[in-house]
């Protein structure tokens, strides 16, 4: 596993490579050239990688009979393309959110000389996409159903994004839109497909799957784990140790339309209501408190413990009763984030 | 040709409406589905329509023996695509561009609801147009091409754009960087390709045209026309009337590296360079005459005119020497801007 990423990292360089020189074999300016490496450098590679990874690991789960050094290349290339679509969210996420960090470093957009082209780079970065897939897939049976997929889950997660940002403006708090259906829908969106949908699909068409039956049943398992995913970031976030985590969670002063509230809009009384009023997404360390209590006085912990453990038993049957898929595309997913600390 | 527009916004009315409908069957949440509905209405259908509409110009132009109604269809599906990336670079650019209205209407992000959602709005826009080439040309011969085509010209259009912003960034003037070499490439790269040579190589595709050679004629034709275009675009701000063109020009006071100013660069003394840094991207009407006392100097009106006798001429030559393709898939193009007032 190690080596995995060693490996995926050097794939990360060719391809960066490749594209700088693409720019200056078509006679790109200077200084553009020299912007696209740094912006490439600063927003793509530096994430913990999970997704592009999961490209190589589902190769190993569909190949029993062994993967050769083609077929990983090429899966760590289409690994990579799930990495530049992430980093691209994330560069128009963080302008969305007004966030001021990401990865340890600076958003992108909080450098001086960047701040609004970043909405051009995140375009940049989503470009790069299907000219790497061009490159290193065309001649692959799979590479028309591979642009559809990326076509169609990034307009998922767009899709998504859009519910969230209308669901939850920054500076508004209204409850009434603070749903199951849209926390759901918003969830499953705005993370589950491009987060897990996509590594499990990208290794099924290079792995010469085309059974109908096979994706639908990969888009069911997957929408519940990035379900199971989120849900646990959104109790992390609250319940997590800010030492494992690596930061002090920041849901309930942000207003977020997390899975904890909704479960505490659905349980409490009238006047516990009136609490989450007055006291949600306010940036006061006094109000956080007064919600923390109320999710201690509704026994949120536990409400989230149970849904964990059923959700987890309901993951298992499903993956474990299916036929059309190896039950180790899967596995190692849920194996993964299943009790996670961070 | 009026018929053409009429059957043209049909089409787009009917895009839009499938597109809502597939969010709806989707189960999209109520919000969102309108939010999207209002979106598309808001910012694609509002323009000239001149690039959705050269589709099928050109699609007659390559079919002399006439156009079938589904071909046509397939046309101006295709054309309105065209129109949904303009859109998409157009509300991402009005932001880039800190610009107040665009189209008659305050630009897209200036609605108080809206503000950096617009951000994700313009990647909502562009994944749209893979869903309605899939939904669409699937079943053509040229799906494949057209596909990469939009890949390929979104990528050229925001590598200019890229270096349009980094040449000449809001609120700094570094006259240095505004050489001939970067004006030619941010106009050929952010406005020709998907403005002249799109729409033509998409009709190309859509008639069956396969042959690189005619391809690569294309390419060279319509980067030209569209470096045309923009010179005249940047020459109008200046010396267009505008009561004709609709808006007082504001090139001089915004510091864009416009034609003008990079051939006044290339031909004035020192003495009236410093004239160029001292008054050049100045919000001050006093500055900006200077500029303009500067330009008649420099008869930069009889420069221009040179030039567009000159490139005239050449682009009629190259069309008629050329063999690969009918000269009026070009012609009706050229007709419309040469000596154009507006
Ligand atoms: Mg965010
Ligand atoms: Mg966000
Ligand atoms: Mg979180
Ligand atoms: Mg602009
Ligand atoms: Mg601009
Ligand atoms: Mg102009």
């Amino acid at each position: 596993m190690a080596d995995d990423k060693k490996k995926f990292l050097e794939v990360f360089q060719q391809l960066k490579d490749e594209l700088v020189q693409a720019e200056k074999d078509d006679a790109q300016v200077a200084i553009a050239v020299d912007w696209i490496d740094k912006m490439v450098e600063y927003n793509v590679p530096h994430g913990k990688l999970n997704r592009g990874l999961a490209v190589v690991d589902g190769m190993r789960a569909l190949n029993p009979a062994g993967v050769s050094d083609d077929q990983m290349h090429r899966a760590m290339v289409v690994g990579w393309c799930i990495e530049w679509l992430q980093a691209a969210f994330l560069v128009w996420d963080d302008i969305m959110d007004e966030s001021v960090t990401r990865r340890g470093q600076p958003c992108w957009f909080r450098n001086p000389k960047v701040e609004m082209v970043a909405i051009n780079d995140g375009l940049v970065l989503e470009c790069q996409i299907y000219s790497m897939l061009k490159k290193h897939c065309k001649a692959h049976a799979g590479y028309a159903e591979l642009l559809e997929m990326f076509h169609e889950i990034t307009y998922k997660t767009a899709s998504g994004q859009l519910l969230d940002l209308i669901t939850a403006p920054i500076g508004e708090v209204d409850l009434s839109k603070y749903t199951e259906e849209a926390y759901m829908r918003i969830v499953t969106y705005k993370t589950a497909y491009y987060t897990f949908y996509l590594p499990a699909a990208a290794a099924m068409h290079l792995s010469g799957v085309t059974d109908p039956a096979a994706f639908a049943k990969a888009n069911e398992i997957c929408e519940k784990l990035g379900q199971f995913f989120q849900i646990q970031d959104d109790y992390l976030d609250c319940y997590g140790d800010p030492a494992v985590i690596g930061k002090i969670g920041t849901d309930i002063q942000d207003n977020k339309c997390g899975w904890l509230v909704v479960q505490a809009l659905k349980r409490c009384s009238a006047e516990q209501r009136k609490i989450i009023e007055e006291n949600y997404g306010k940036k006061d360390a006094e109000c956080e408190k007064k919600i923390k209590e109320l999710y201690v006085a509704l026994d949120m912990e536990a409400v989230y413990l149970k849904y964990e453990e059923e959700s987890y038993a309901e993951l298992k049957g499903i993956m474990e009763s299916q036929t059309v898929l190896p039950s180790e595309l899967f596995g190692a997913m849920l194996a993964k984030i299943y009790k996670r600390q961070k």
